[in-house]
């Protein structure tokens, strides 16, 4: 069993290099494509205004940057990118210039370093069949290999990002044995080959998206479609096709249709929606689609594997009171992430549920340095308790996971401020012990707080009077009950949780 | 009973002047000050550090603007105001210019109107008794003969703020039959006599700070002290007093004391709090504490009349399943400002809580020009039905009140597409019919939906299957049954609900 | 003779109040008027543009804000206020809400107070008798009593401009046994003799400009007026006034017609220009023209008492070779406000002009902190030698003044490192000795070089084989000899080189 | 004699696709690179000053944007890049971060296509050989072909810059027969057979700059050293080499050395600076020295060929004088460009010089949408005449160039205005006509007025009494006169007057 790289990796001093690392878990990214199957108008920029929804719809996975690039079916793509939300990058004025049919669209997580606006995606290239434009969440486990065997070609890369590795090897390496030819679909199996973990792709070309999975399925991807109603028939029509990280982004009129199964390419074209193959994944692997988009990134309302998130939030709280029952007069949350798992702890252990703290949205990265008096008003100023539900009460508090421990010590020290005579932590995820090399931006082995200290230890550092994680076979059952129609092949990532790396831990590179 | 101006009077077309009107309701300000009993060294900034904690707590109340006023104790002030939110205002350098052991701040509603950073509170004069400040929340119904009396005094007024008014009012206007000197207390008193309604108002000089509250009690306002931890006793000592507009704003290490009174005077210097005077109401007039900050305004974890305001939308949330009870399978709320008045609902009716809607909290005000294809998105973004609560059920819907209608037909659309059986509305407040000219921004009577359809056709309108206000008289009962030790003098405004305005409506001036 | 004050008056508080003080000289404002005589249909905003085109003219007047206020002959005055240059204050949108046929502007000199946006001008106030809008180029040397005067009336003063305090004085103190009603002149007359040094105002009321200058005549300002071609008739027809406080911002159509004179009021209205009124000087009291806006301040091109800068200017370079020969091969200036004197001294002395120096208009505030190796890069960056005129010749500089000697020392060696054999400096004016109160910031006595080093001593420390200064007596000969028709009223202030205030030094207040 | 492209070449969609064309001619860039032969300690970031010093020196030839690549000598490089002008790009703290002891730095012209930010230069790729940052000045004349050779290996391109297909190109390309090592002088000499014009270029690897002209020697580059004053043996010691477009950007202690010659290859290390190679031109082809860096872009105290710009333009004035005499009182210049030319006239005719215009340097790009009344307000706004010496007078008016012609008429109406009785143009370089291809933005044919009208036809045009233009052959005697030790070596790229291309016009690519 692999449990993580010891010495520094071309991975790490990647992770590095990329600045200041976020001090909770942040994801990657989020991607967003869309082919409108009418007729488009010259000057038409609609399909960009729904890749725009889609990605506001998808800002919780990266808030860092953003970029939507269109094509009207010519090799001349529109490209706006920029750093910051969604909502700064874009406006009135310049989503005018995102004519076209398709487009695909990308969000990143959040770092300030102003000086990487060069790595927001979609990363456009010009080849010699034609202009490519690629996003992707996820990262290439092996992408040193990768990207040792593009150098080898002679390539220059500018940057350190997994979106121009994939841009250019598409481009560099045709499939052994084949000719040097425009078969996209080819060039994108024969990469899958090479580098089988882990991503979730929208690769655009001047006419056709292509949505692409790892063969792991350990990032999400969903299709939908558009539909319009034809006044002539009185009927719905399907008029375009969609895909997206979530399903959360599909907002009427766009609908959901299916997941993109793992390995699977799709081509989206004016011509409809195709399967065009499924890549199988290295023998004896096991399927791994990330339990903690589950647990912690998706949107409640997002559908994986045929299950919405917040059902599944909700039995793991059910499954959280089983494993660790406890008396108390009120089962509350860390609004609002972990509001599903409370509601769930409270229908299983008939403890009624309450609102125990307030959040202030208004409360934004604060600068203040505080002197002795002022000290940890960060999080009081984020979260209130609310007397009415605090006051000379035992109280549950369930929180989503637990990273470092910083915030959940304060949030107690508030409720017992606000008089509750006792507080018990329920955590509705297992404990986080290991790095991911898959698309998550945890923080190291040393700063997880699981690493260091047991449940005890940890009840008595934050002043907590019990404190219980639910176990991993309790998530892996909470995940898992309901799906069907899975036969054998149905797996999880539980790396961050266990040490066991689907695809292995990533290799080095000496540069 | 006076049921609201026809014509158009000054206090309309100062509203006008103001540029856009918001289009829900929205607060007018929020105002904090503190002083700090201890010596400070010269460079200390942690008065100011305090007041924007207290000012970020408060930034409900208003995100248009915001400023923060300090002294050491001489007649130079530090200033720094400026438009958008406090975060954006004040930063790790501009903080530090703010030295002194005293200061007021003031937080104020959203417009984009950038030349209007002129009318920034607090508004500081130089008078030949010394330095002043003043910040106030609320808005002064008689304003128009007021302006009169300074301007025959022979003074431009630069602005038309309440503010400047009040300052130059204080210079101006010494209590009749008094010598013109120095007694801000008499100043005060005196123009609480001229000015009754309405008003919360922290008045800055170079050593002290009164805080004054308009003799109908109309807009909250409470006292509060920071405490440090004497280490050669043990023990904590009083270290400083601050004052607020709502309690949520004195978080550790402050702590709350009481509210200012009606008509109250209260002075804080280094040499403690104490209460100069309580301004008579004029006769036959009634206490008038307005009824929606209860409702809507004020933050849930707040304190008005000894009761925390979540308890009182909890009870409003009971009395509406009393008024209004309906067969269902869950009861939720529109995020998050429902959520007390859902979990009273459910606790009454005995229907689960569930939740039904998710709130996507990256949404901003988003520019989309929607084509007819994107209609409606707006809600759709910032609103995402929760299956697992929705598909299949009648569901009861929690709003805490209706103001234009827009946004709950939306919100019901996305319910009944995501598989609710019935959709029920109840308005945990009555019907808004009136303007109001006491500091709340209101839209037209036109406007307010409950002018123009009665519940059936609201519902009929928005597509609920039902559709139900809370009454005016559950209202009051739900605000006022628990509060103690009232006596005879307990009373609110209902002015909005009932169009009985406790102080008339304004005067008009022709200008 | 007085010769500066000792102690710090209520003057010398406010010049730091105010903040940094600028490293050279800098002017305190431009201001400008315009009304169109010819009706203007509703939205008309050409006056606006009009009055922006004068303030982008006036712009060496002063770079740290600037304002327009306009009317369309109501109270309700439309105003754009703001820090920074006229070009970025102004947009193709703001400009379009300036409506109105007649406004007032004004620019002010710069300091980084971001906080002061509060003291842009022009300075607006609503009173009693209709609004009004105050704009001025001076200061108010008995600011100090009027200031006293306008508190002990109970006015609160929200800054320490002297234009909020010529606003309310003009408000709140009629004529002395004349009633309070709207006459505008006399009170204008009046604080003219409360106030009769320094200052060239704009006064706007709704339907009228009052442009004033101090009796004194210390600050210019000049009339014009616009012309339109009737096609009608084929004649150029009046079709508005100008007022300015430069003739160099009267670009075609505008055209210049005369001086205001000293203690003039001249009315302009849609009616047409009238002079209201002329108040004397106090006795005994001569005419005090600033003599450094023909030496530093002025554009070359503009016109003061019938004679055009650049003339005034070459002649100064002429009495300096006059006054002060050397034998060298080459003549030329530090561009390009030396540049007009250095053709005078070229002129007068045979010695051929030559460019010396080339400079560097893209070079701006920079910002690096040098290290040993890089010191005094910042001149260099501005100014580069060209050799073709400098290479083995001996070189006569001209500079305009010398203020603290910083710039002309590293100048000098750069010319030497080019090659120049000799260099010696003539400086177009006498030495500056002491600090002005009447709108030109100065730095202290202790900072202005020619107090503690003459002319021998300049040149050693600086580097240069002579330097020379013009005389007092020469430069007012170079400005007096060609005024004609100015009979015994001819007089020029020249207080920052003999110390001799018109109007003495200003007078302390204890605050 | 091939006279510019009919049909739309690569280049010219090229051009297209970069945005808004300039209305006069711009530059393209200038680059400037500096190593240090001193040790530096860890975080040393002197020589990032010393490169912006340098920039901030070339602004003069790109305003669009600039950038700066250092290294501590791994192959970590640091880079910051951005829109705009060099002062706004960089600041005290992102230098900070420039740490190296050698860095090379680009400056672009101007245009506001924000979303082209990914063209900044240095362009910087990771190779298999280590990293490369590449920057330049000029136009690969067969960027076509050499684009295509790069595609056709596989490599996607992901911009239009020549920056990024020179970095690919030499790290895709080794010379032919030989290996692919690191031998990158080599595959620069490669790559400069490939591509023999127009460019000079730095190229940078971690621990040395790469020098590159090319074998025309279309673009200027020159070399220079900085020396410290070494205390123990009291002389200057040289202690770092700098390389720069013009040598106007070596300020102390920066000293001048010599050009790069074209062709030549030089190597910059801590070791010294060596000649590495001179790749020769193609057989029968000329030096081709750009002839408008003299007449128009240079810096006046730039040398170039052993010449300072500031003579030769002196010498095109005499040559203008000798070729078209015309008797008048006074010549003048349009400042500052024309200046020297202007004195050159003078010389030569003897007609006294006069300052005929003032420029205001504090107008910017207005945005002002005249009325028919405020129309051509924007030149006189800039330029305006010095009526002392106008007046009455026949004047000369000496201009560099005439590009379009729209502003020298309105010139001549503010002359004619200020009351010149005659205005006489003569333009100190030939007319105008044909594109340009090698780096230099210059107005297509049929805008370039000097292809529709003849001088009579433009002297009428523009309003004045008589219009010359110097002759190609003056302009090239002017030019050549002077340069010594050339031998046969001596050639002037003069194709924007003659049509005439040294390397031909571009070839075409379908793409």
């Amino acid at each position: 069993m692999s449990t993580g790289a010891q010495k520094k990796t071309y991975f790490d001093k990647r992770k590095e290099a990329r600045g200041k690392v976020s001090s909770g878990l942040t994801h990657e990214c989020g991607v967003f494509g869309a082919i409108s199957s009418s007729a488009s108008e010259p000057g038409n920029f609609e399909v960009a205004q729904l890749i725009l929804v889609g990605l506001e719809a998808l800002q919780h996975r990266g808030q860092e940057s953003g970029g939507i690039v269109t094509s009207e079916g010519s090799n001349h793509f529109h490209i706006q990118k920029g750093m910051g939300l969604v909502r700064n990058i874009f406006n009135g004025d310049n989503i005018k210039n995102l004519v076209g049919h398709l487009g695909i669209g990308h969000t990143r997580y959040s770092t300030s370093a102003a000086s990487e606006s060069v790595n927001c995606q979609p990363f456009v290239v010009h080849s010699m069949h034609g202009s490519l434009a690629v996003a992707h969440n996820g990262e290439l486990v092996n992408c040193a290999s990768l990207r040792k065997k593009v150098l080898d070609r002679g390539v220059g890369l500018s940057t350190h990002s997994d979106s121009e590795l994939i841009s250019q090897a598409l481009c560099l390496i045709p499939p052994e044995g084949e000719v040097d030819g425009p078969d996209w679909p080819a060039r994108i199996k024969h990469l899958m080959h090479l580098a089988p973990l882990s991503y979730s792709a929208v690769i655009m070309l001047k006419d056709r998206i292509y949505a692409v999975r790892d063969p792991y399925g350990n990032r999400p991807l969903c299709l939908g479609k558009f539909v319009t109603f034809d006044e002539s028939t009185g009927k719905d029509v399907d008029d375009g096709w969609i895909v997206s990280s979530e399903s959360c982004a599909f907002l009427n009129p766009m609908q959901y249709m299916r997941e993109i199964l793992p390995g699977e390419i799709v081509e989206m074209s004016r011509e409809g929606v195709k399967s065009i193959s499924v890549v199988a994944r290295p023998e004896n692997k096991s399927l791994a689609f990330c339990i903690f988009e589950y647990v912690y990134f998706a949107r409640p309302n997002s559908v994986f594997e045929g299950q919405e998130v917040y059902t599944v939030r909700l039995r793991c709280g059910e499954q959280l009171a089983i494993e660790h029952p406890v008396e108390a007069d009120v089962v509350g949350s860390v609004p609002e992430s972990g509001n599903a798992a409370a509601h769930g702890f409270s229908r299983q252990s008939k403890i009624p549920f309450g609102e125990l703290l307030t959040k202030n949205t208004y409360v934004g990265r604060t600068f203040i340095q505080p002197s002795n008096r002022l000290r940890q008003l960060n999080v009081a100023l984020k979260f209130s308790p609310i007397s009415t539900n605090v006051m000379g009460k035992r109280v549950i508090l369930i929180d989503d996971s637990i990273v470092r421990g910083n915030t959940i010590g304060q949030i107690i020290k508030l409720l017992r401020k606000a008089g509750a005579k006792e507080v018990h932590i329920r955590v509705a995820s297992p404990p986080l012990r290991y790095p991911c090399y898959m698309g998550i931006n945890i923080p190291t082995k040393k700063e997880l707080i699981a690493n260091s200290l047991d449940c005890k230890e940890l009840a008595k550092e934050v002043g907590a009077d019990s404190l219980q994680y639910l176990s991993v076979d309790g998530l892996v059952t909470a995940v898992q009950r309901d799906i069907k129609d899975k036969g054998n092949d149905l797996g999880h990532c539980t790396a961050c949780l266990t040490g066991v790396y689907p695809g292995g831990v990533p290799e080095d590179l000496d540069w």
